[in-house]
């Protein structure tokens, strides 16, 4: 099942995509919905970020190749770093380079949606608490990486977190190959088979620090070949069974 | 002017304090907002985290003294962190240790509300933005802040963000008397006007990475003296002219 938000007019909808079409869902994925009988073409809408996080938690170095690209040790647990909710972009949407930094890049990676509250589960139960799989870019400032140590400002502007195309329900995020592709040159590809820490591991761990809520994103991380983005450059992620991310730099 | 979240029964109410009693606002204090003519004796009521931020930005080393205490340098730019909305608690609500860590201390915080949306203010434009002040705790598990290195883990637990008892508006933060007991004993006494940082610079600076929304949270900083809390602790937030937050440790 795939689900998505999206805009007709003034109006955002929840959606379900199937064959080319969008059909109306209320009220939304995150619990017994019902399609309206509302279908436009999938090419008339415009697609929204496919949630609306209360939180972001991203994960550092979790491909053992990218820990390696930046010359670090692979983590003994998952390394957990939040990203606000206001640097959330939906597809075609434009991600805009900030003065404060003279260097950002991309990062591919495969992100979990949450489909109800999570406190504290163990690894073998954490399915029933997830909706589906999108993607997000993780733009990130490396030059304030670097600088300013916590990577909050440097991975929180406004933009940095595109997200979409929509949410993929009922596949396994075991083995998915995942690429990052600018102005469609390929310059990231992995499997998902080599993160670190594993969907199941991650949603545990974290639901043991904090309460997920329906809607919250974790991204897993991403793999070696991050590099700049430039005025103008058309960045797309791209995950296996799920779609392709597509925002332009400006 | 004092604004306050409370809760009658079950019922989430907005409210104004003034000499020992509550009254209801509606329909908050984000915009124009009416008192409805409902009052009750401030003892009567559960007063509530005093907003529901879509994101909490804190500020590392912005105290010279507590800088020197954990042996860093004076940052040049505000350092800054997110805190999970997750964390979120209200006076007298319990702050639960966590099995995690060994080290769970207190930090005492005056904390800026923010009152409308805020993106790229300059300096000297940041008043119309700040709603009022409230207090925080910063709890952090110092040990996990030591081995993780970003510090997310270690300050997002669920219950690790107190903050109250409400919103004073209509005060200057430039010096404003700031303290922390634990058991009704002294361990931390400063000034805000000891500020690395101060209000204007903070809001200012973050509003250029990442847009603010109404009852978004900026936590200003800690000064010296922080220190470990165990089971049965009772922990007071003091600052002038703003009142006290407390919270029990289970």
């Amino acid at each position: 099942m795939i689900f998505c938000r999206f805009q007709t007019g003034r109006a955002v909808r929840w959606g379900r995509v199937s064959r080319g079409t969008v059909e109306e869902l209320l009220p939304d994925p995150f619990g017994d919905s019902s399609p309206t009988g509302l279908v436009w073409p999938l090419k008339d809408v415009q697609l929204l970020a496919p949630c609306e996080p209360t939180k972001i938690i991203a994960i550092g170095l979790n491909y053992a190749d990218h820990a390696r690209e930046f010359g670090h040790k692979i983590p003994k647990e998952p390394l957990i770093f939040l990203k606000p909710a206001s640097a959330v972009i939906g597809p075609d949407e434009p991600i805009r380079l900030p003065a404060a930094s003279r260097q950002v890049e991309y990062e591919a990676e495969l992100a979990v949606v949450i489909g109800r509250r999570a406190r504290n589960v163990p690894l073998e139960g954490t399915k029933k608490y997830i909706l589906g799989y999108t993607l997000m870019n993780d733009v990130t400032a490396r030059d304030l990486q670097r600088s300013d140590g916590q990577w909050t400002r440097a991975k929180g502007f406004d933009t940095f977190a595109p997200l979409g195309p929509w949410i993929v329900s009922g596949i396994s995020p075991e083995d998915l190959k995942i690429e990052a592709y600018v102005n469609g040159e390929r310059r990231q590809s992995s499997r998902t088979s080599q993160l670190i820490f594993g969907v199941s591991r991650l949603v545990s761990h974290i639901s043991q620090v904090m309460t997920l809520e329906p809607g919250d994103i974790i991204s897993t991380g991403t793999p070696s070949g991050v590099g700049p983005l430039k005025r103008g450059d058309r960045v797309e992620i791209r995950v296996e069974k799920i779609g392709s991310l597509l925002n332009r730099v400006v």
